[in-house]
């Protein structure tokens, strides 16, 4: 295993206090319990947003705490659910007296601890809903996960659901809207390398050099299947058909586009990916009026890409457009 | 070889096609001969601020152009120098009337071709100016190079001279702040593992399963040693310290300190450095006044980091500090 680490053990400790160090200016960030949150946290009357979930996705969800966007972040071990203790604290820390939403991707162990913690904020009169994200159609009920996985579609409805807290929605109409994007966002992975996690010291996976895997999860988990390595557009094919068959999107749609890169992977092929992706959904009538191109929901150094595509109206256009100040975001249109 | 790539070929004109087509909101590139402008380029009145080199960089420099910072960015083969032609395309595209400065990673084939292009437009009336940036201190004539290499450094060196050019300096004072950026920023690099190279198919050098190269070039060119695998605070000393004897800095200064991934390398693991590279500022009384960590000069999949520390005056601060609109930049306090 090589890493720029120094103890396995205290890699997320030592990367969020990097991470506080760099953005002292942005974020607040509390060691134990560990979280991070908004500097201005709590904003009175604003509903607050917590997301979370295990370390080793970055920028997701530390690099997304800020202005227009979530309020609070709490990163558990590497690949590892946060537990109740921690994911409270940070509920209560940004509770501004308009309740909390809590910005869910789909593995059993974060829905627990998640709701475990829900439960203990309303104990303490804190008004909490909790939206669950599963934009992978990849599989169903796959390794840790109850149906389907959350994966890099939450990088659009924490942005979406922070933007309409910004702008003073109540609880009930800012988990509304998550479910609204969570409802229109469908996204599909591939790996070309497994990563290791710090603490095991060896690849999650094995892939042999000239295999890769379709539908992966964003820890290695087991897609659709193992195929021989091809050319980027007929990968970008074998993605894109299983996410616009879902939902289903259809011409005339106005989506957006995303490709996100697993951690390891040059620009250069993002936007090889972005580039076919474009021309499929434009032969379809799909039109795309955002994009994002980068590493936004990674698996350590994980080669790959995934692809994830938003449908689009007025109202989730407008709260895509606001404002964003994080570490890790220039929002694109 | 494993790759989202179609032809090795075509990687950087597919590359570039997907660039136009995500973010055409701010450039506009033209494809014979290759080259990425702004969307509103030539500002007329306004100095234009060229550069480019080899691609595989990503998001140096095409992610860099836009309001504040670059007019054109000139991509060339992977790792390969751009020719005179499209420098010269993208110098006459931009020009505003105010002239142009031409900024150079220093690499013989790109010191080259920009000058023979910097000539070919002096005789069409064109002024340029050009800035050469050698910011490595890790070794001097290397493989590629008379003198030092340029690097991770570039990124300070187009934003603040973007930002002075956006203000309206003239020629001679937008190139005079951009060899001033230049002269406070040194910079220095490790690789943990090497990088593939498209159209060679194999990685451009071997490193053992429990070796790093201290001082590794960008384009994988030998740094200083070879030595075994390090706690990351030690691999931080070891660049930190020819980094701050260099210029030298001292006590009392204020500087931005980046940290470069450059390109596979997890985001815990960037800020797992730039903890302990904080740290060892403050203990030597030089204050982290502006910060940045991720991904801007990279070596496609090459996993490692590079430090570099600018020195700041009050001049070089409001210029780090003026609004930006490209690509890639999310621009950190």
């Amino acid at each position: 295993m090589k890493k720029l680490i120094n103890d396995p053990k205290n890699v997320v400790e030592e990367a969020v206090a990097g991470f506080e160090a760099a953005h002292g200016d942005l974020v607040t960030v509390s060691h134990d319990p560990i979280f991070i949150a908004r500097k201005d946290a709590p904003v009175s009357g604003k509903v607050g947003l917590v997301s979370g979930g295990g370390s080793g996705h970055e920028p997701l969800h530390g690099g997304f705490v800020g202005y227009g966007m979530l309020d609070a972040a709490v990163p558990g071990a590497v690949f590892t659910s946060p537990t109740p203790d921690p994911i409270l604290a940070a509920t209560k820390a940004v509770d501004g007296g308009a309740g909390v939403l809590h910005i869910v991707k789909n593995y059993t162990g974060d829905v627990l601890n998640f709701e475990t913690a829900a439960d203990l904020a309303g104990a303490d009169g804190i008004e909490v809903r909790t939206v669950i994200v599963d934009d992978d159609v990849a599989v169903k009920d796959s390794l840790y996960t109850a149906g389907r996985r959350g994966v890099a579609g939450t990088v659009f409805v924490e942005k979406i659901a922070g933007a309409a807290a910004e702008r003073g929605d109540d609880l009930a109409a800012v988990a509304d809207v998550a479910e609204k994007v969570n409802a229109n966002v469908r996204t599909m992975g591939v790996a070309l390398t497994p990563c290791v996690v710090p603490h095991a010291g060896e690849p999650s996976f094995e892939l042999a050099d000239d295999e890769i895997e379709i539908g992966i999860g964003i820890h290695g988990e087991p897609g659709r299947e193992r195929i021989k390595l091809e050319p980027a557009d007929k990968i970008v094919d074998r993605l894109l058909g299983p996410i616009l068959e879902d939902l289903p999107f259809a011409s005339g749609d106005k989506v957006a586009l995303m490709v996100n890169g697993m951690g390891g992977t040059p620009q250069v092929e993002l936007y090889i990916v972005y580039r076919h992706a474009a021309q499929v959904l434009a032969d379809k009538g799909i039109e795309v009026t955002r994009s994002l191109v980068g590493n936004f929901v990674t698996s350590l150094e994980m080669q790959g890409t995934s692809i994830s595509v938003l449908k689009l109206d007025d109202e989730l256009t407008e709260l895509y457009d606001a404002p964003v100040q994080t570490a890790a975001l220039r929002w694109g249109r």
